[in-house]
């Protein structure tokens, strides 16, 4: 009855397609399940207190006005707390510079939507954020990869890939999703050096920046960008927009993140918030306000590494017990994820069939890169934050079972 | 500094541009000014306490789950409640076929993204909904406008429009905005016919059908579709996607509403909203759905027709007694606004800078128009929600000296 209906999509739907990966992960789902699959918080880490302090405290003091409609860049008072707190990273912003997200998906879709004409090349990491490639693809982006190592995207590639004329990079320089691996200082530098120089700006996603469980913080892109090219202008930010997110610090069911940028283009994507979505929750921005303020953010955050640190040692511990010697994996200093490598051949989306029946569940890797073909079918992606060290430990155990056999049946060699 | 962005900028942003109404409406917010210009509910129909109460509720007994993230078509008992809610309204719908937005802007920029092509037509109403235009506008829409009268669009117009073969129809049956009038049901019944003649969908945007202050209530396009048609195959839906919202039943800073469409339909927005926003705050779901729960959400609205049915009594007697008499007005008989139309020649963006002169502010009408002209300058649109009774009798006196004082600069005749 609705085939009025298909014959209208816009061309560009035909970019859009069900993700297979998603159909795949709602088995995982089931309750008898180890999942290491989702990218979900923990919900041990929740300040559940907290929030209701603050809902309280909101509704009681400011009904009136966190219930109505609010301004498009954001609540004010959450726009100078993420100003002020982005500025211990050496980040110089002011409030013109911050908008408010639904979410950190909102901003790569915003960002999208600023930029992308169809058929633009982006370069983006191999593997990258698969949310990422889903907000670029609908304005049909087409892709340029650079692959990472564990020192992050390897820099030496890059010139080569700048070449084919990227309307902009897309990178995770932080534990990134879903390799865990973090850019080095000495790269950091050569990408902005290289960015410079071909004039090709860079979109800085940092969801995991503050969750580092070892090693010293690295300057954020945002901030060698300013430094190494002397872009000593007071507030006014360079080549580069920096998005990050309370998802993974507060709880990621607020919706709540944001995007540092100069003043210019936050005015152009508040015009595009507005039409998409007019502006994000007043009451939720509220609550975060109240959540976060008077320090609770920074010690919340401490907590959360803890608890995080030791769920990662724990799948570290497991993979090295269980694991065979040809398989190998990242240690990520902070985030949520670690990605394991098969040997060649191999192929993750048959191991999670296996490791299914095993019960236990984790993202095949091919979902993670802007390309087809085998060799990203040898990798997955392990989330260490929300399962408990006892279910990690099981959960690596089973995963070893299926493993071990997928390597028997496909490399009997 | 930032140049490198503005070389980059998508095609798209050319059609994005700032709207000179908005920034002509800030100054309308100084706390002595009366203003008749937003489309704000009254906070002191916000239910704050019962927020409260169901804040708490939420996260004492589910706050692990509400706050981590869901799914994107949104939280089930949730879906279930609006589909059960609508089916007073004859609409037959099931969970599959609704999805929750971000607002019914997140909701119009959904269809934007799943429907329009560059240079596709639009059929819209002349007046129709500002963040309708901006929404579609992103996606490279050009408009086919078809004029309102007291009974909603002139239908003796329609066939004509459809000839230039829109993509769709945007159409608001109930209480219009900006217009305040309603599609008599002789109306529905002849651009549901028409509509299924030419092949050409319609998305029926319903923000204030629950709000009716006197006459009866007349079905939903949505169900006349079905009636009319004999699409009496269960619960998939026809040629209508229907729209509507809690912003002005329960608090616009929550920003939900929903999306009825087939089932396929659904999907599809489901893909785009995935990319759009990966899903609405998981919390504000709960919490809503805790609000409205038990027939509260029916005895709220009950209370908000009887204070809005009187403001909008004092907004009529107010005009009655103050405006001269070339001056005429629409008599909603629901919704949060009407509209004033002055003679021929008046200019309301000339009025709106007088007016604020005298401490008071409304929307010109030309804001509400797809296309420019003398015409679009003749009228005013009038809320009458936000503002209490005393203020709007205050407000049409202030109103009138300045309109009195225009018309008799510019119409010496």
């Amino acid at each position: 009855m609705s085939t009025i209906w298909k014959s209208r999509y816009a061309y560009r739907m035909e970019r859009v397609n069900s993700s297979a990966i998603r159909e795949l992960l709602t088995v995982s789902e089931r309750p008898d399940v180890i999942s290491f699959a989702g990218g979900l918080p923990s919900p041990d880490v929740f300040p559940i207190q907290r929030f209701e302090e603050a809902c309280l405290k909101v509704l009681d003091h400011s009904g009136a006005s966190a219930l109505q409609y609010g301004a498009t860049e954001g609540y004010q008072p959450l726009r100078e707390m993420i100003a002020r707190h982005i500025g211990r990273y050496g980040i110089r912003a002011s409030i013109e510079n911050v908008l408010i997200t639904s979410g950190s998906q909102q901003a790569l879709d915003l960002i999208g939507k600023l930029l992308i004409n169809s058929g633009d090349h982006v370069l983006v990491e191999a593997p990258t954020y698969l949310g990422a490639l889903q907000a670029f693809n609908v304005y049909g982006a087409q892709y340029v990869s650079v692959p990472v190592d564990e020192e992050g995207l390897r820099t030496e590639l890059l010139e080569e890939a700048l070449r084919s004329a990227p309307k902009f990079m897309y990178i995770l320089p932080n534990f990134q999703n879903p390799a865990g691996v973090t850019l080095s200082e000495g790269r950091r530098h050569e990408l902005i050096l290289l960015a410079d120089s071909y004039g090709v700006p860079i979109i800085e996603d940092d969801p995991y920046g503050q969750l580092r469980y070892e090693g010293e913080h690295l300057p954020p892109l945002v901030v060698v960008d300013r430094e190494n090219l002397r872009r000593d202008n007071g507030y006014s930010l360079g080549n580069v927009i920096y998005l990050s997110t309370f998802s993974k610090t507060l709880a990621p069911g607020i919706r709540l993140a944001w995007i540092v940028a100069p003043p210019d283009v936050i005015r152009k994507l508040v015009l595009l918030k507005q039409g998409a979505d007019l502006h994000t929750s007043t009451f939720i921005q509220w609550v975060a306000y109240e959540v976060a303020r008077d320090g609770f953010l920074d010690d919340h955050v401490r907590m959360i590494r803890q608890v995080y640190r030791q769920r990662r040692d724990a799948m570290l511990e497991a993979l090295q017990e269980f694991f065979p010697a040809e398989v190998s994996w990242t240690r990520p200093q902070g985030g949520l994820f670690l990605w394991v490598t098969l040997p060649p051949g191999a192929d993750c989306r048959e191991l999670f069939r296996s490791a299914l029946e095993e019960k236990v569940a984790f993202v095949p890797g091919d979902a993670f890169y802007a390309w087809e073909g085998q060799e990203a079918r040898r990798h997955m992606r392990l989330n260490f934050s929300k399962p408990t060290a006892e279910q990690i430990r099981e959960g690596v155990r089973r995963l070893s079972v299926a493993v071990k056999s997928h390597l028997g049946r496909y490399q009997p060699a």
